[in-house]
């Protein structure tokens, strides 16, 4: 069934026939694909230094080990916040060399790459760029781990051929990330569709991590869908966290508050354990 | 957010603001709704006397507590196998006398509600008839407990909808059932939805179960989707196991053999636990 | 391609390999399939007698030939206005006489189709019973015409078989009826999917209409949308005409005004010429 | 109902309520969005001098006035032909001027903007681009017209939104392009959504054009959608003419021969004046 188009799926550089053993990658010394689940947290978008260092913190304390921020926002509209751009880049970069935390955060524009790799230790394409082949092929040239989203209406197959064009263009670390496909379903933002991860954990050797906050849209879903998504196999976890959820620029529906992050945290690792793996801590 | 039409949330029967505490179901023993998860296993179809006993005998060794197997079968084509209607559910019964497992099988007409009823301890609808609301309100007179499938593409308010037209019309023992909605991915039959199912929970007392095998379509699938549910919280499974999945009259391609099925539940059980919760045995 | 699935296409009653002509029903003199357009109008329900008399008078004289009322209406929460049951088929069936208009109406479950039969000249099978194989068949043994709506998010293979099931227990005269799919767009109730209909002109030589007020759910896209379905070489039209659109019961924003029917059948007639058929007047 | 967000529709500058009169925009000599409706044709990509000439040649006798044809493709897979870049811009460009046909080719990079514009005469945005923020941005500062594409799952908000990015930063030249949305129909590529198009000519004052090859992917629907469009009222088609479409590099299946291309014009031309428009010619 699941051949991959043009090739078989054998000579596909992602796919588990190609390369059998799990791609682990490491990012300053944090192994994401291996037997530990990473979980990546942070708010939506870098607004200030004071929220970013407060929100890295606290997630840091409960056991996330990579912090996510936005300073480059993809908005539908173009009167909502862009973000702080490269003033947020530099916000981020800092917090996260305090923290000694890796930091994730998103390239938007192949002509932005050089900027956002100065910064950031992790590069994400976000799934409103899945089919911007011109930045995937340039990613391609980047030393350094690119976190994938799967479009908004990809299929897997088009999801692992997104892939296809970093790992065919010479960079082999890439990370692919579910976080919802847009349904009908009007009460949630997303369809967190766990069933490709698990699909995509199979038949490729990339680690995949799961976005249940993206995936949900609904701060009540976040917490079932991280455990669920454990349960399902995946390599890692990307939560949005705020100090004040009701004051966030962007998402703040889905951002989870650092308590309730924190009693996630609690509960993830014994699901971790119950399928022989566990979390990863700093 | 969340509110349900026409009607005050608190209003209808089907919501938490109504009835706060979970409604647990008993059927012949066997309760659905409350600590204890209960797995629902079977093949798709009533086949023969031969195959059913062979794979109720199997699943409930297993672990599985009631079984499942489809006499009126709704096919997309109708030349395609429509089951063996009221020799098959004479089968079914039996078999479930034997093995002392209640029976789950679908009523795809209210002509055939009562007919149903007196062989089937749960009365199953379908995705396809889960907007038939003269079957729906013609269930709410039967004493007995219906499984509700989510429709292709119903929204969640419809699909608790649905739940209350049965409730309104008396009958108070609804099993919502998600099953996977309809997308435009082809490698999976369905897309399982278990953020809806997570949802349901939150904001209805009915008890909720998840069928990851429609619910993918994918054999390998199954497994990885009946643990990330457990994890998400629902309070049971409905697994189809067929003996040779390759002869299956429908639905081989998503059926566990006995054996898969057996390997499954022994990985449930760890998951159950760290969450609290236990698997249910006969 | 388009092989519709368990039997070649030339074996299947509804396909065009089968019988190359198209297929032409009479009702009461009026007839569907040929080359004169169709225009099927009136209320979403009957309400009562007066404003059907209203909307009857107002539709014909603008060029509506059958008259479409529910007397059963499928409706999403069993709170909400379910029609007048068999009293509204008694006033649809009494105006349509007075109006010399055949009239449409749904029925909803298989225990009705005699008394539905008894004062309707073509039954309705609506989208959410589509997938309905059990009504389906018992209207395959019923001597009046069936409109088949398809399903909410059938595919046009799914749809045709549907009308397979009907032809095949006996019933030649099913008439295809698009009424748009469920999507993800937010601003229109339904995608109209005009393609399906084309494409089920191309592969069967049953009748296909259009209801472009379900399809769209927007009164001011009623218009554009139906004579696109004219261009696109369909037989007919459903169209929904309430006299006081924001006092219907139900579907009121979807609802043209008489005034605006009368335009809309003004602008019909020269793309209907356009494209080498007419409108059929009474 | 139809508020754009974040601002009032009033002060969007993509709103008929900014701007009521419809916008012309003129490239060449040829104008766009007035009385007369635009026919661009021409092959998916630029495969060769001698394929482009003849086809090229072709469609302007039948009646199409601007000429389309990728040198930078989008394609799902890395392996598959990716278009001749610069090479097929100036073989664009060549072909263009001998014809006297403006011509019409799709940017994937913000990098790429100075080139295309320097060879084009209006630059398409791929559906798959639509929301490359980076890039509509960068093309509000472009003289040219961008023709942008509706993405694959976009709603129409978000369409008009995209529009919003390019005419903000400076561009008011934008003509939209419906190209049908990803369904779960597998018998058509996408489900050609006219109902938007119609709309977005209601809500927004810019050009709407349609593309039924892409928005239906199979040729025999090409026609059929065609007319409807045009019925529907918009101001434009962009239709695939390939002279041999099997032999066809990409897109053989939904590429119309000349021939036929010819008859559909014909067909057209009729449906145009009968909604009082007519096709221009060059």
């Amino acid at each position: 069934m699941h051949n991959l188009q043009t090739k078989d799926q054998k000579d596909m550089l992602v796919s588990r026939r190609y390369k059998a053993e799990n791609t682990i990658i490491e990012v300053k010394g944090c192994e994401i694909g291996g037997n530990q689940v990473v979980v990546i947290a942070g708010p939506c978008a870098v607004e200030n230094t004071e929220i970013l260092k407060e929100t890295a913190f606290k997630v840091r304390g409960s056991g996330a080990v990579m912090l996510r921020a936005g300073a480059f926002k993809p908005r539908t509209s173009p009167y909502s916040f862009q973000g702080l751009g490269e003033e947020g880049l530099k916000i981020l970069h800092r917090i996260g060399e305090e923290m000694n935390m890796p930091v994730v955060t998103e390239v938007m524009d192949s002509e932005d790459i050089e900027l956002v790799a100065k910064y950031a230790d992790i590069l994400q394409v976000g799934a409103r760029n899945m089919h911007n082949f011109s930045l995937l092929r340039k990613l391609g040239q980047v030393k350094k781990p690119v976190l994938l989203k799967r479009g908004m209406i990809a299929t897997i197959e088009e999801w692992l051929l997104a892939a296809e064009y970093i790992l065919a263009a010479g960079n082999p670390n890439v990370i692919l990330c579910e976080r919802g496909i847009r349904s009908s379903e009007p009460w949630t933002r997303n369809t967190l569709d766990l069933a490709a991860a698990a699909l995509a954990k199979q038949l490729s050797h990339l680690p995949v991590v799961v976005d249940p906050s993206h995936g949900t849209g609904v701060r009540s879903l976040v917490t079932p869908m991280a455990k669920a998504a454990i349960a399902a196999g995946i390599d890692g976890l990307m939560i949005e966290v705020h100090p004040q959820p009701d004051k966030a620029l962007s998402d703040g529906d889905q951002s989870l508050t650092p308590k309730l992050f924190s009693q996630l945290l609690k509960e993830l690792e014994p699901i971790a354990r119950a399928c022989g793996r566990s979390i990863k801590y700093s």
